[in-house]
């Protein structure tokens, strides 16, 4: 199965407590680490977490509000001082890309890799990909511009039925094509069907991104169908209108997103700093939508766990 | 006794660990809360010593590496969270001032206090002054300019001898001439010395600020005299040639300006992340200089119990 793990490295609101830090995560997508949001502290998580800071290639940055950004400078001197090699790709709106590419001219000299900028916009857009994943901005409603991210795995090579393609004399340099999906013609011009030599490949998995944004029909249509879904829930229902003023939602909103938009599992996260505990969240959000679990500092998912 | 507390958010250097945070302390002179560094993750250091947000007067930055100054974006947006009124005034270089001042009105709108700077030079001025104390920055040799800040309490008023005002029969509007050490003249116009009417005030207790320095005759000269230095120690004695390379000191060194400045106690920080234990630091430092103790996240020193 090929790995694909989310650590939730911080998943408070606004200010670092002594409960939670401010948004971090990181997705590992078979050993390429992926930072989606990255407060203050969230370099010190990854160590605790035992993420490895060389496997670091892409950070996403949902909005630029401080709880969601202020780790990236220390991050990145920290990288420079583990010699890290290769690239960093930072992809974020543009205001953002100016400010971090000051601060890391400014306090970040001779570094031994290279921070490259990928300016994103609002809306739905392909902002990344690679042989493994696409990411795919999701249009947030919150009080600054704001995106989400939606991580597709692509479709995987096909598993060799070992059995049948003994039985069928196939050669070892027709294998990959097979898995690719192609039929297999025999020298004597006989197409034998893909289905027949090969099994189904393992399901692709998804998981979208979704703070900081109020309740949006928006954020309904664009995560439809996904498997796994981060949802802020910011407050529980009894503070709906405090949610609304402040571009927030309630426990039972990020649950009726899930709901409406047929989702497999929901995760909450981005609590107030009000909640000792979180469970009134949770229950609030299972009265809705049974299948939800709260994220956790620390708390590593196996996506393919389903 | 006037309240002065010494508290050690971080010691460590270059980067966060599982055992150090970076540079800061937050000097407590009579409940009016003086920050000394900011590097990442000291907001939360603050909750964590249950030093008061609303406290916070100063911020004191030494040098602009992002191990002394990334933590106060964050803590100007959490400060305005917790409607901290007033001012807050941090003392920086132009550049740090340039940096801090784009960063907070990029991401902290609107804040309910006001942010001031105090552009300060390399060498030795006066940069801050109140009632009950002044700080004059301390020339450091580092690879980028850099400064140490010297905390001196001002002298204080002196106090009333009970018996002698009353055998005297001073009246009560002459005691703050008193305490401030004038004499008491009689109606009769006899002169009532002030050495007979009052008792010596607390002494005035200074405290050394150096990090990060290379070892440094000029530091010597500076600090003669303090009651407290705190000196970088990033590496033991064996690193010597390390550390003059990066332009930090060894504990033998810090130990070294201790005893020839003729202070009282020597605090070690700054510790390379090499280390699991610092003792080895502390002993080498001890051998030179026999009061020495090691800085550690969480310490509360009360500077008044020498």
């Amino acid at each position: 199965m090929a790995k694909l793990e989310l650590n939730i490295l911080g998943c408070g609101s606004a200010t670092p407590t002594l409960r939670h830090q401010p948004s971090a995560q990181v997705l590992n997508v078979r050993d390429n680490l992926m930072m989606i949001d990255c407060g203050e502290g969230s370099q010190l998580m990854m160590r605790r977490m035992k993420l490895k800071f060389s496997r670091l290639s892409n950070i996403f940055v949902s909005h630029l509000h401080g709880d969601h950004c202020f780790g990236i400078p220390g991050l990145i001197s920290t990288l420079a001082l583990h010699e890290k090699t290769g690239s960093v790709t930072i992809h974020t709106f543009a205001d953002g890309a100016e400010w971090l590419d000051r601060t890391i001219r400014q306090f970040c000299h001779e570094l031994p890799f290279e921070v490259r900028f990928n300016v994103i916009k609002t809306g739905s857009h392909l902002i990344y990909e690679d042989n493994a994943i696409t990411v795919t901005t999701i249009p947030l409603r919150h009080r600054v511009p704001t995106v989400g991210f939606l991580f597709a795995e692509k479709p995987k090579l096909r598993h060799i039925n070992p059995e049948m393609v003994v039985s069928h004399h196939v050669p070892q340099w027709a294998m990959h094509s097979l898995r690719a999906g192609q039929d297999f013609i025999t020298p004597e011009g006989n197409v034998i069907p893909n289905s027949l030599l090969t099994l189904d490949p393992e399901p692709c998995i998804t998981y979208a991104y979704c703070s900081d944004t109020t309740f949006s029909r928006r954020v309904i249509s664009a995560v439809t169908g996904v498997d796994w879904l981060y949802h802020e829930a910011t407050y529980d229902n009894e503070l709906h209108a405090k949610a609304r003023k402040r571009f927030h939602s309630t426990a039972g909103e990020a649950a009726t997103v899930a709901r409406e938009a047929g989702v497999k599992r929901l995760i909450l996260g981005h609590f107030s700093k009000r909640y000792l505990s979180e469970e009134l969240l949770l229950q609030q959000a299972r009265d809705i939508f049974p299948d939800t679990i709260l994220a956790d500092e620390g708390l590593t998912l196996d996506l393919n766990a389903l």
